[in-house]
């Protein structure tokens, strides 16, 4: 007779993927012990994040670190600081991991003070935590420090949490209009099961509502998630999840200017800075709209763009991604028209008008790209 | 025999609601269509928002308008165009209400252009939206006009939805542990039940998180809601309602610096921008922290001001909310210190010091207040 388990397969999965950070993170630690029995100074090995070590890989499409490494070893003076750091973060983590607490890059800089370990401030904390990142090649939502930026989602998603106190709960997050919070507990949980056959990322609070509101969930089986403007790494990594294990297609909608342009760039192939870690990216992602063209095409309301807008053009036009095709394209229309529209300009042709004719149209063509 | 209603109490008083707003609205329409017949040129009566008809009400504990109101006749060639615009509002607004849509202010000034209404600028349509809260004193959540920002809240608190395609249907917000976002949907919603006898908003989505880890919901029966920096219009008015309807205490934590304490100020007498509306404030709200003595009482790190943080505190100390009490006393210490703290500060004794000790000593202290 087989006893069934009473443990679900999704608190099975989070307390193996535990184990796993827990194992790695012991790895690390043992190897300083085993170098201090040997007499040696310990060391850590880090992926070098210097810019000539970051290139931009066409197979993967996105930004991956070279083979340069960089050292922070204990026999080193000025190397001791950060090696000490990272050890203690190490141990932080370590702690945060086995008894289920989350934290911020904020709350981490402020923590460190409780064991006199000295940060000057913030961005040298935050430095340390990317190091981490990239030795154990992990998110850093992985070690449980999250962004306070929270975006949403809504949609016909069942989770089940692997949070403490929740663990085998389900929800569906099409209960509640206005929204549901992509923080920690949603980022760890198992995604069990959705009727959507798509995500659509949209770039505003305002616009997000009137999509459930205009039942474009149902409309389109869509799961709609709000990016809140550049999209916070958990929001990135949840579409990372939602194209990867349930194999949606994502599409992105964001206001018709070179921010909106790079707030779906970023989705799609992450950042430089994110260029150790391959959990945030969606490379299939397709970026629907506002299009320069879109601006003429549909007669939109516009703005002028300002200075800063038009510096930021010339900026990406050197960004490896932005060399051919549409996202090359887009950005010389843009820096042909000087003008921008926001997500919100079809609202000249009534409120419906996103909804009812855009979304479908672009996502018509959206098949061809 | 007795016919059960199938609609809920909820969906009544919501439909009651709206009735009474679009019988406001029909009001100011006919007395146009009055003014037309009797050969008048129609007029909006409007209570003055100008400096000088704004008052602190000792009684009331907020901002109030005086007596003078201004008009906007179509008789009047230079008050025509506000004239005109107003009357496009109250029109427009009054479609969202009937068909149970949202909008936000940004879209409402796109949405005119639908209708060949000409706004200068987005400022020009605030202005005028502001202009028909006064005249109907409804907030403009009322009116479906909603904010972008949005911040959560997180809890045993059971609602029961009013809008369209959720009619009768209710969830607790304690399902999803990241929080529920207070959008449209829960500000219009009825408020059912609650086993909570506090409610703590606080100022950080990190720290909320932390709360609800912490489980500060269960220890001290507490509804959490983050504010997300200054609390948006929406978030102030579910405060309200939580104070008013279930009789609930409302407790602040915010930043240790004349930004928090006027966060906690705002929550519990608005602002003068607001003057014309009751719908936001809670009077007997109190603000437990983090306060210019508590820095040196529990020796937290602090950051050094900037000019336009002291800037802020003088202009503050002109403001006739902050001449006595507690509000006083801390402005002039922060301005003594020239050194501000944040609520993460107290991690340096550890992440739930904040939650073990700080927050039941600042609660047993809040009972004197």
């Amino acid at each position: 007779m087989k006893l069934k388990s009473s443990k679900s397969k999704a608190t099975k999965t989070a307390e193996a993927k535990k184990e796993r950070l827990l194992a790695l993170l012991k790895s690390h630690g043992s190897s300083i012990y085993s170098d201090l029995d040997k007499g040696k100074f310990p060391q850590f090995t880090i992926p070098s994040r210097s810019v000539s070590n970051i290139v931009y890989d066409k197979k993967l499409r996105q930004y991956i670190l070279g083979k340069a490494a960089a050292l922070r070893s204990a026999r080193n003076m000025s190397q001791l600081r950060s090696f000490t750091q990272l050890s203690w973060l190490a141990f932080f983590v370590n702690r945060l991991i086995r008894e289920g607490k989350s934290s911020t890059l904020r709350d981490i800089y402020y923590s460190s003070q409780a064991f006199a370990i000295d940060f000057e401030d913030q961005p040298e904390s935050d430095n340390i935590i990317v190091d981490l990142e990239a030795i154990l090649t992990h998110a850093r939502e992985d070690l449980h420090i999250f962004p306070e930026e929270r975006s949403s989602v809504f949609g016909d998603l069942t989770i089940e949490y692997t949070v403490p106190g929740y663990e085998g709960k389900r929800v569906n997050l099409s209960d509640h209009p206005d929204g549901y919070l992509i923080g920690p507990s949603l980022s760890s949980a198992e995604i069990v099961d959705t009727s959507a056959e798509l995500v659509i990322a949209i770039e505003k609070g305002g616009l997000f509502t009137r999509f459930v509101e205009e039942k474009v969930h149902k409309k389109f089986k869509a799961i709609i998630v709000d990016t809140a403007g550049q999209a916070p790494r958990s929001t990135r990594y949840l579409l990372k999840r939602l194209n990867a294990e349930m194999g949606l297609p994502v599409v992105i909608l964001a206001d018709g200017d070179v921010y909106g342009e790079h707030i779906a760039m970023v989705i799609k192939s992450g950042s430089a800075n994110a260029a150790h870690l391959r959990e945030l990216t969606v490379p299939d992602a397709k970026w629907l709209g506002v299009w320069a063209t879109d601006i003429e095409k549909y007669k939109l309301p516009t703005i002028p763009m300002t200075e800063s807008d038009i510096k930021r053009i010339y900026e990406l036009q050197k960004d490896p991604r932005y060399q051919e095709g549409n996202w090359k394209k887009q950005l010389e229309v843009f820096l042909k028209l000087k003008r921008k529209a926001e997500l919100e300009a079809f609202s000249k042709y009534g409120l419906t008008n996103i909804t009812d004719k855009y979304l479908p149209e672009k996502l018509e063509i959206a098949k061809s790209l």
